[in-house]
């Protein structure tokens, strides 16, 4: 694809201008941050399996009703996707305590969570996206009270969803961020799922053996980040497109 | 587990006594019906493998905070139970046209429905579990209101969370059946989903090939019902515990 005007670049992504109104095409860099980019380095193959995972995600998603901005995937690195408003929050859902939400409450990674937790943070890099509540969101214009029932039912299929794809295949789904958009059938407001759903977005560790499978190998140094990734893809039978190895050139 | 007084015989299973107040033994058979038992075989294995998948399924809902029946695996053959009492409805998923809708409605198999849809079948061999409307499964008294919005509730939470499960492993979820039941906490009804989750219960085709890999196979003589059912539980990693084979004894 001819490169387009660029958009937005983010950390993990860019987005370029698509190839008809309302579109977007995705581009997967292969860049990986954490800590609010505080920790950073080049991961090869990261971005062709985010591509790849992100498209499968979605597709599910479709097939049971769940709207998201996925179209079709183009190339090993780039989606089109459909435009969206993105609501300046990430939505998380917790089954499991990890993370920030370990630390903030003082409890053990892995700890059962009496239900699924459904958060929000305000996306802001210079804060660091912090937590934040409804009445924040509501007090400063973010989303309306029925967007914000809207997004948590949202949340909660997709993390029943995930759930399922993620225990068929030996994995449990500690926790997961999703980000939701806006988009408008003539008057009608839409919420749909946007963004990446990505081992980087989530955290997936085996049931078996409770290793790693997700960012935090590279946010921990627990090892390589694509033999990880690889692996998700692997038992999902989402393996990336190989570009054609070129034959080398036999002299003798 | 020493034989228990029996309390319910069906096609496939047989409820026993459980060892404690409010639970049962729910035993698995080989027997396959259709087209309510005019087409009846015993296929060996089948009862092993449904168990073990109902275990699965349920633990994986359980998980994700859907309330079931199961509470553990006995043997190869049984799983403990919560008793309930069962709402007298089959209560239907459908994601694709197939089966009784297909011929309804004169839908070709396979087709994509507009949303995911909830059926009730009132659960009566004598009348051929015959679909009902809401206005029936109300009027007769089989369910409130209340008890119907909440059993499509949870139904489409299975609905996501399987979809999930089968999408992980390269099957589509075409449709599924559960049944759900009442229990009590003091005077606060809970219902939960009971019965089982199994190939008898699901319609699951291969996405690459079609292939059927549910009782389908049984009711349209398609091959070995084992081997889809334990295709179904290799992908998904949930091989039955094999019985220690007797060595033979060597006499030369």
């Amino acid at each position: 694809m001819a490169r387009r005007k660029k958009v937005y670049e983010g950390k993990a992504k860019i987005l370029y201008e698509g190839p008809e109104p309302g579109t977007l095409v995705q581009y997967f860099k292969d860049d990986a941050t954490a800590f609010n980019a505080q920790k950073k380095d080049v991961i090869e193959g990261k971005g062709v399996l985010n591509n790849r995972l992100s498209e499968f995600f979605m597709d599910g998603l479709a097939a049971i009703g769940v709207p998201t901005h996925f179209i079709r995937r183009i190339n090993m690195r780039e989606q089109l996707i459909r435009a969206v408003e993105i609501i300046p929050l990430e939505v998380i859902v917790r089954n499991r305590a990890a993370g920030s939400l370990a630390k903030r409450l003082g409890l053990e990674e892995g700890t059962a969570l009496p239900r699924p937790i459904v958060e929000f943070c305000y996306k802001d890099d210079g804060l660091g996206d912090p937590l934040v509540t409804e009445e924040h969101i509501i007090a400063f214009g973010w989303a309306s009270q029925q967007d914000l029932d809207d997004m948590i039912a949202l949340a909660l299929r997709v993390n029943d969803f995930l759930s399922g794809v993620m225990h068929g295949v030996g994995i449990k789904l500690i926790d997961f961020k999703i980000e939701i958009g806006r988009v408008w059938d003539g008057d009608y407001q839409r919420l749909i799922v946007a963004d990446e759903i990505s081992p980087d977005s989530c955290r997936l560790w085996d049931v078996k053996t409770g290793q790693k499978l997700d960012k935090d190998v590279f946010r921990q140094d627990l090892g390589s980040l694509t033999d990880a990734y690889s692996e998700v893809a692997k038992r999902l039978g989402v393996l990336p497109v190989q570009a054609t190895p070129i034959k080398p050139t036999l002299i003798n």
